[in-house]
């Protein structure tokens, strides 16, 4: 295991977690629109792959201006929630059962990354990096809203999927 | 990939998860406890890893409601959030440095909980499930209060890690 001094080097190690996850999910995002059935589903999911896109750019902007190299370090924690992810895209049923199956586990690693964004927002203040967690708040705005917009689309595809065997 | 047909499918199988994500939490808590530096964070922990107890006795109660039988799905996402925390608490250095990248990763693996219970307690609810919704709804008030606690005890150490280099 690798030193870690200051909040300073704490905040730069996660960052790279943070940059693997966001490069991960580029690649995870269009698989699962694609299993998405919900076509509102699959548009949302594509949306926020473009937004994972604007993540990456913001933190090699960040990388930029603590003046270290974009390095990503491997983040188990968002190759798990992929992993999860990618069983319930993979699951035989009824496509609203499907489709619920998927916003659950993108909803999974929503949070996942509410929480480390907030974290890092969090100690980019306390280390003065102004603009730095101005950068972090703003995609950690952004990944609040893509969970919301998935709880939205959930409230009629649950519906849908709680009446699927009745049809 | 086995077949989905109904979103009561769907509960058991994510119950499934879950059960296997709280069984493996009550084993990696105190290992993270263990790493802990502060008293206060230490004992938060230990308080949530009682709760975590509550929280498989509680699913074992619903599996019963149910009529099924209490079966762990391997949780691939829990297993690579414990395997983050578990790298953040072996990093070597600044006892506050060390104890804010345990809160961060022990908040990251509430969040995955709050968003699983959160979705699991929502169909419980449109399944009609009264009882197995409310059972779930305390877990989830539960998994909220200490990510609430956590953020509680992460203010005065962050502030502490912030300044650790200046000592």
């Amino acid at each position: 295991m690798a030193d870690l001094t200051t909040l300073d080097d704490l905040f730069v190690r996660k960052l790279r977690y943070v940059y693997d996850a966001e490069q991960r999910l580029t690649k995870a995002l269009p698989k699962l629109a694609e299993s998405a059935r919900s076509s509102v589903l699959k548009q949302a999911i594509e949306t926020h792959q473009m937004e994972t896109q604007t993540h990456v750019a913001r933190l090699e902007q960040l990388f930029g201006i603590l003046g270290t190299k974009s390095n990503a370090d491997t983040d188990d924690a968002i190759k798990g929630l992929i992993s999860a992810a990618g069983d319930m895209a993979g699951l035989h049923g009824d496509d609203a059962v499907r489709d619920a199956a998927i916003i659950s586990a993108a909803q999974e690693a929503e949070h996942y990354e509410i929480a480390a964004y907030g974290t890092l927002r969090t100690w980019a203040r306390l280390l003065g990096h102004g603009e730095g967690a101005q950068l972090l708040e703003r995609t950690l705005e952004e990944e609040k809203k893509a969970d919301q917009k998935l709880t939205e689309i959930a409230g009629a595809l649950n519906l849908q999927a709680a009446t699927s065997h009745a049809r």
